[in-house]
C-alpha cells in the first residue's frame, strides 16, 4: 500500500480524500492543515486531521504527500521545504513561473522525489501538446479551455457596480474547433477561441443595461472576447451554477508525406467537478511519485519524465496483455 | 542526428520514408529491402537501398532500424533477430500475440532497445487505455475504430459472388458516442458501436439485390452489425475510394468521489492516411530507442515504458517553458 498524506484541505484536498479511497493500492494517513484539526471537516468521518506543524514527525508513515495549497502564495514555499523530506507531487499552475518553481524545488531534494505542475493543465493537457508535436511536426497545435467557470472572471463580473453575485463561464468555439478537426491549420484570434457567458444577480435597483454595458467593455476581461450577459434571480444562481465545471481540447492539426496529407490529434477533458478531476490526476501521479522513489529514482520531475506505467495500477504484464 | 534504417518497404515503410524527412534531428541511412535494390522506387529519388541480407554490415551506421514488415509473417521473425544488433521499433499489432512477442525479443537483446507495438493501435491508444484508467479507477473505456477503410473486411467483400471490386469502411456509432460523452456508463453490443458501410463494383450481369443478400449476412463479417451497401462503378471507386483513412476514439467516462461525479476523457485521431500517420508515431519511438540505448537503458520496452520526453524533439527546458 501506498501511504498518502493531503497538505491543505481546500476543494482540491477534498477530491484528493476522495480520490485515494477509489484507488486499490493507497491509503490514506491523513489531512495536515494550518487551521485547528479540531475544526476541519473531512469528507469521509474517518480521515485523520493534523496539525500542519506535526508533519515532520510523520516522515516514517507517509510514503507521498499531496500538495492542495494555492500556486500564488503557497506552494512556492511548500513545495520545495516539504520536498526535502518528503516524495510529493503539486499541482502549481502558473505557467511562466514553472521553470523558476523546478528549480527551487530542484535545490532542495536529494533523496526524495518531487513531481511538480501535475493535473490537467499543465499536467495532462501539457502532456498531450508535447506528444503530438512529435508525432506529427509539421502542424499547429490548439488549446481551448472550458465549458467552464473561471474563477477570476466571475470575481471580476462581481466587482461591477449594481452586481450582486454572478459567475462566468469560458466557452470553447465550435465553429473555430470544427475547422480544425477538418484539417484547416488555422490562425485564431483571441475572439475567435472562447466566447464567455456571465450569469448575473442584479442589485435592487441597479441598471441591467449598464451593468451588461460595463461587463462587456471590460478591458483584457471581457472586450476581446464575444461576451453574452443573462440575468437571473439569486436562487436560480444558487440552483443552477455552484457545480464546478471544466473542462477543454487540445488538437493538433498535421500534415505528412510529400502530398501533405491531413492528420488531427485531439484530447479532450469534460469535467463535472474540475477539482475532483484535478485530484484525480495529482493521485495517480502521486503513485508514480512513490514507486521512482522506491526505485531511487530521486529529483524534481515533470510528467513528462514520467513513463506511463508508472502512473498505472497494474502490472507491466496485465497492460501488455490487457491494454495494448 | 539520429541515423535511422528502413526495413520493409511498403505503404508503412512509405510512410517512415516521409516521416523521417520532417524530422529535423534525424537522417535517412537507407531502405533495406529483400526485393533487388534496382528495382525499389522510394517516394524521394536520394534515398539510398540497400539488400536486406547486407545489413548487418550497417551496424556501425544506423541508431536505429524501423521494421515496417507485418505483423503476420515478418515481425515475429525480424524483431528478435535484427534486435540482437540493432536498436528497433516495430508496429507489431497482432494483440493476442503481443505478450508473446514481448518475450521472444526480450531474449535476444542485451546491449540494445527494442520498442514493439508502436504505432496508434496497438500504441497511442494503448497508452491512454491505462493512463484513463489510472486516473479514473472507477469506471467504463471504450474503444472505437473509425471512419476507416478496413482491409480485412473489403477483402470478404470481393470474395462475395458477382462482386467485381469493392472497398468497406468502419464507422463508429455517433449516437452510442454521444451517450458516453455524456457520462452514461454504457453496455454496447457490437451492433451498436460500429455500423459497416461497402461500396461495390459489379460484375457484369450480377445480382445487386443477391449480392446484397449475401454481403450484409455474412457470419462475423456482417452479420452482427448494421451494414448499408452503395453500387457504384469501377470508375467511381478508383476516384473516390484510393485513400487510406482512419481514425477512432478511446473514450472514458469515469465517476469521482463520494457524489458520482461525471467526467469524460476522450482520445481520438482523424487520419486522412493511415499508414503516414502509424509511421510518424514509430519514427518518434524510434528516436526514444535511439536515446535510451544512448543512456544504457536495453532491453524490449513498450509504449507504457517510454517517458514522453523520449519522443520529443523539445530540449526538457524548452518543454517545461513552452508546453507545461
Amino acid at each position: 500500500m501506498i501511504r498518502v498524506g493531503i497538505v491543505g484541505y481546500g476543494n482540491l484536498g477534498r477530491g484528493v480524500e476522495q480520490s485515494v479511497a477509489q484507488q486499490n493500492d493507497m491509503e490514506l494517513v491523513g489531512v495536515f492543515s494550518r487551521r485547528d484539526p479540531k475544526t476541519v471537516e473531512t469528507v469521509y468521518e474517518t480521515t485523520n486531521v493534523y496539525a500542519m506543524d506535526d508533519i515532520l514527525s510523520f516522515q516514517d508513515q507517509v510514503d507521498v504527500l499531496v500538495l492542495c495549497g494555492g500556486s500564488k502564495d503557497d506552494l512556492p514555499v511548500q513545495t520545495p521545504q516539504l520536498a526535502k523530506h518528503f516524495n510529493v507531487v503539486d499541482s502549481f499552475d502558473n505557467h511562466a513561473e514553472i521553470p523558476n518553481h523546478f528549480e527551487t524545488v530542484g535545490k532542495e531534494v536529494s533523496e526524495t522525489t518531487a513531481i511538480i505542475s501535475t493535473g490537467w493543465d499543465p499536467g495532462l493537457f501539457s502532456l498531450q501538446r508535447v506528444m503530438m508535436e512529435a508525432i506529427l511536426p509539421v502542424g499547429e497545435s490548439y488549446t481551448f479551455w472550458g465549458k467552464g467557470l473561471s474563477q477570476g472572471h466571475s470575481d471580476a463580473v462581481r466587482r461591477v457596480e449594481g452586481v450582486k453575485n454572478g459567475v462566468q463561464y469560458t466557452i470553447p468555439s465550435e465553429p473555430s474547433i470544427e475547422r480544425i478537426r477538418n484539417g484547416e491549420l488555422v490562425e485564431l484570434s483571441t475572439r475567435e477561441k472562447h466566447v464567455r457567458e456571465c450569469y448575473v444577480v442584479l442589485e435592487e435597483g441597479a441598471d441591467a443595461k449598464a451593468v451588461e454595458e460595463a461587463i462587456v467593455t471590460m478591458p483584457n476581461y471581457f472586450e476581446p472576447y464575444d461576451t453574452t450577459v443573462h440575468f437571473i434571480t439569486e436562487e436560480e444562481l444558487q440552483r443552477d451554477h455552484r457545480a464546478m465545471p471544466h473542462g477543454g481540447f487540445v488538437i493538433r492539426g498535421g500534415k505528412t508525406g510529400r502530398d501533405e496529407t491531413s492528420q488531427v490529434m485531439e484530447f479532450s477533458l469534460k469535467l463535472d467537478s474540475n477539482p475532483e478531476f484535478t485530484a484525480s490526476a495529482l493521485v495517480a501521479y502521486a503513485r508514480a511519485a512513490a514507486r521512482l522513489a522506491k526505485e531511487g529514482d530521486y529529483g524534481v520531475k515533470t510528467v513528462y519524465d514520467i513513463a506511463p506505467k508508472y502512473i498505472a495500477r497494474k502490472s507491466n504484464e496485465a497492460m501488455r496483455r490487457d491494454d495494448l
